[in-house]
């Protein structure tokens, strides 16, 4: 049997299933809030099927679903949350106050989670940046799938980079993807389907170039974009593992011992207010528009358009569940012994 | 008659060159130690066959020489140099020190330079900035030359964005790439081989993928790396145009009316205090070792190595100079109405 619900009511019943799980009200929430957010959005791959990873990220004991994320802010530029193994969003609710009032005050701010899990996309954190009307960047290692450009072996995390700017009366500037030339998900499918690889997308546990799935799954991904990928890639190592004191992708890998459970590594938010870097200059929103309606103006696509028309149908008429997304949420209650 | 000089001589000599032709002490230098930078490091298109294109922009008008470049510092994370006109290195010589102290501080700053002539790689400004143990990122628009991916019109420039971070006790990592799929620069070398573009750089007036040099010229660049690309290079106009209060690449070529000439428009660089921002938890330096060792332990290879190789030889033995530049710099002597 199908079904249709509203956002509101989906993202109550997940966070019902979470909180039987164990987990704390704000885990719970922040936690359900993104992953309907996914499946509102029209991004299956961060939709309610997420619900059966996280579970067995729970059960397996790798997340802290009770635990306090910390707020350690010492008035400086950079604000600290220690996520004490919570979920990165729970990390970021606690962090996110200070990060936009610090922003607002000295131009920007930065926000460090540390020790966090991590499963969630980035474009949702980066909007909670933009509805506040600052401009956003989020970044964070993954697990070491990727070889570097001209190298062989994997080292590299998938290391998405996103980044939103506000638009008046609108919905944000918003993209966020994958430094890989690939998501690992991506891959998988391919290798389920039978499907070929594109070129220049993976290579063997040899080194050699591969479109065999299996073969890139043995041996590693390849950065988007040649050497330019591979360095954004290493950049955000840099930046989001070593430089905040937290895990690398290699390191990530070392410690779980494996890529089926989500992450525990740390994760690097910017957030800048335009008005104080345009310092009456300009207006930054209105030069912003002309840009992006430059951009729409000669057919091409602006990031995530094809989310935010998949969200104003969800917000009109309800999020719409197949008959195996009943099923599967059936299970998960059942998983977690609430009542059918 | 080929010639040898250490790299104080030809930084004197350029700069000599430069003061001749009316620059002030400050841009005379900064400007004559980024283009030896450039010819130092084996970088040719960012070396002194720059200089001809100096005292072009400098007589059409274009670049105002003489401008000392202001700083404004309202002790937030935002520090600014209005440059006037100014080339951008002497915006950043004026704005690095509040830069650096600020990141210190705070954690991490930004330097918003504005109205500067912008003609140098971005490489030498974010090694200024590692050069002081922390890391940073430069970007800037350029002209409109490069259509958005699934577009077909010039809107977005060649964008280039770098980033840097301290190594101790060696060289830095550090990138420096235009998001475009090639540099201006490479296409025209491209046209005047006569050698045909790799598919996926450029279209043609009409939007059809070309790659016929000149048709690439007429028409369109485009960014690397496909819609992931094109998304950066989005960015950093949002970011180092709009939100700075400065000129996107579309308005910077409106403005100039060619490419012909060094763009007038603003640039971003962003500076972090590593240690700040791990505060205690971890060696940052440590944990970057063993990542980039790891990276050409595979036998990949670090971005900027070349340069350094370059560097370490220019260094020890001088910089040798071919007769063609010996001419040249003798013909930019008389232009200059210096005596040979």
């Amino acid at each position: 049997m199908t079904g249709t619900m509203t956002i509101d009511q989906l993202t109550a019943e997940v966070e019902r299933i979470f909180q039987a799980a164990g987990a704390s009200e704000l885990q719970a929430r922040t936690v359900a809030e993104v992953i309907v957010a996914g499946e509102r959005d029209g991004c299956a791959s961060h939709g309610i099927y997420r619900i059966e990873g996280c579970l067995r990220t729970i059960e397996a004991g790798k997340v802290d679903v009770k635990a306090m994320p910390e707020l350690d802010d010492d008035g400086s530029a950079v604000i600290r949350v220690r996520a004490n193994g919570a979920y990165s969003v729970a990390g970021l609710a606690v962090g996110l106050p200070a990060l936009a009032e610090r922003a607002r005050a000295l131009g920007l701010a930065a926000l460090v989670i540390n020790d966090c899990t991590h499963f969630s996309a980035l474009w949702p954190e980066v909007e909670q940046i933009t509805a506040l009307g600052l401009a956003g960047i989020a970044m964070c290692p993954s697990y070491a799938t990727v070889a570097p450009a001209g190298g062989s072996k994997p080292l590299l995390g998938t290391n998405p980079l996103a980044f939103g700017w506000p638009r008046p009366g609108g919905r944000p500037y918003v993209f966020d993807f994958a430094t890989s030339f690939m998501a690992r998900g991506d891959v998988e499918l391919h290798r389920i389907a039978g499907k070929p690889l594109p070129e220049g997308c993976a290579v063997d546990r040899d080194g050699n170039p591969t479109t065999d799935p299996q073969a890139a799954l043995d041996g590693a991904m390849l950065p988007f974009g040649g050497h330019k990928g591979s360095a954004i890639s290493t950049m955000i190592e840099l930046m989001a593992g070593a430089m905040i004191g937290d895990m690398t992708s290699a390191e990530a890998l070392d410690y779980l011992g494996t890529t089926t459970l989500a992450p525990k590594h740390g994760e690097l938010l910017l957030a800048f207010c335009p008005e104080r870097f345009a310092a009456g200059r300009a207006d930054p929103f209105a030069r912003a528009e002309t840009l992006l309606e430059a951009i729409v103006g000669q057919g091409a696509r602006l990031p995530s358009q094809r989310r935010f028309a998949a969200r104003a149908q969800a917000e009109a008429e309800g999020i719409e569940l197949s008959a195996e997304q009943m099923q599967m949420l059936a299970r998960m209650r059942e998983r977690v012994g609430l009542a059918g």
